[in-house]
């Protein structure tokens, strides 16, 4: 990924202390991002579409139907913007106008290409599979040849990339830093619930040791809070 | 919002029995989305921006820095795609494709216009408040004249929308169905953690209302889950 220039359709212009343009900022952020809204152009019409995504080195993967509007138009090499947003919590100022959220977001352009080798799709659809859930893939069964013939991936190259990140309390002006208003933030996260076997009531399969592991690094993260 | 036909922006083209047109399911999910993405296109290059939103009638509400790109580009008119999604849960099938997410999303079609009137904009200013935390905006200082000519409000205007929710346990073929896979739902919720007050170590404002609100809730439904 080249270093962006600061004119570039990455600078971010709204509150630029926010900004980072490092990888080391903007990988992790990717790779935590449930999901990304990928964002494209037909005849001067944006769409912007939620899509699962995952990342494999300085490309990003989607998968999806061969014949939806998203992969055909992507493959035929237009510009596309990918961003990935966090929300980390509500800041709450004492003004109306000094409310804003926490959060870690990348915003992205790259160029699309099909990728179409069995072995390269495969791989892909590993890496889909574990951004899900790290430990999945070994835990089923494999795409077959009709499964990778029913399913496009598509790579977007990162030509260029930026962080935004908000943290910390909220900021109000000296006037407004009355005690009658409680002030502060709100942290918001990503839950995971009880896991509902598919199977019906019979079901005694054992809980996968994937989503066991999920549920211990959760567990492991709101102690540390 | 007029209904959209079936050829129109809005049609659903992939997993159509997923799709719907109506007010009744598309509201709910816009409202209880905590953010927004906003796609827009200049000089044929898409850009999709993160955005906190609030809802007024069948318009969507977004405000900004008026000098920023996204402010200044909407309210020339230009067409703009906005994008919900609520992540509710991981969906892992005993196949590798057969892993989805459940999901409600709605992405919106539309044109935009600034919001000018200072009446105009206090109103919109209470209601991105409140989509936030209900019953904040009574809590805390309103917007003075300057704070409402340093903030920029736009309205987008819903010409067509659509949604789409998946629900529900993995779908496996019959030969997949095997027991040694567990196979399921983990669902995922976004959940709010301990207040962080903004105040030094002696601040003893009580806490806000309208965060304990917030938090039965949540508790109230957990308790349902």
């Amino acid at each position: 990924m080249p270093e962006p220039a600061l004119a570039s359709r990455s600078h971010v212009r709204q509150l630029g202390a926010r900004a980072h343009y490092e990888r080391e900022t903007i990988y992790p952020i990717i790779d935590a991002a449930p999901l990304c809204h990928v964002g494209f152009e037909i005849d001067g019409q944006p769409y912007v579409i939620p899509s699962l995504h995952a990342r494999d080195r300085d490309a990003i993967l989607l998968h999806g139907a061969p014949d939806s509007r998203l992969v055909r138009h992507l493959c035929a090499g237009h510009p596309v913007c990918v961003s990935f947003t966090l929300l980390d919590g509500w800041v709450l100022g004492r003004a109306a106008c000094s409310h804003s959220m926490n959060y870690r977001s990348v915003v992205l352009f790259g160029a699309a290409r099909p990728v179409t080798s069995p072995a390269q799709k495969l791989r892909a659809l590993e890496l889909l599979t574990e951004h899900m859930l790290p430990g999945r893939w070994q835990e089923v069964r494999p795409p077959s040849e009709e499964d990778l013939c029913q399913t496009a991936v598509v790579a977007i190259d990162i030509e260029e990339a930026s962080a935004k990140v908000r943290t910390g309390p909220p900021v109000d002006s000296g006037a407004d830093r009355t005690p009658d208003i409680w002030a502060g933030v709100v942290p918001l996260c990503m839950l995971a619930g009880t896991p509902v076997p598919a199977g019906s009531e019979q079901d005694d399969t054992p809980l996968s040791g994937a989503v066991r592991a999920y549920f211990e690094r959760q567990d492991r993260a709101n102690k540390v809070k």
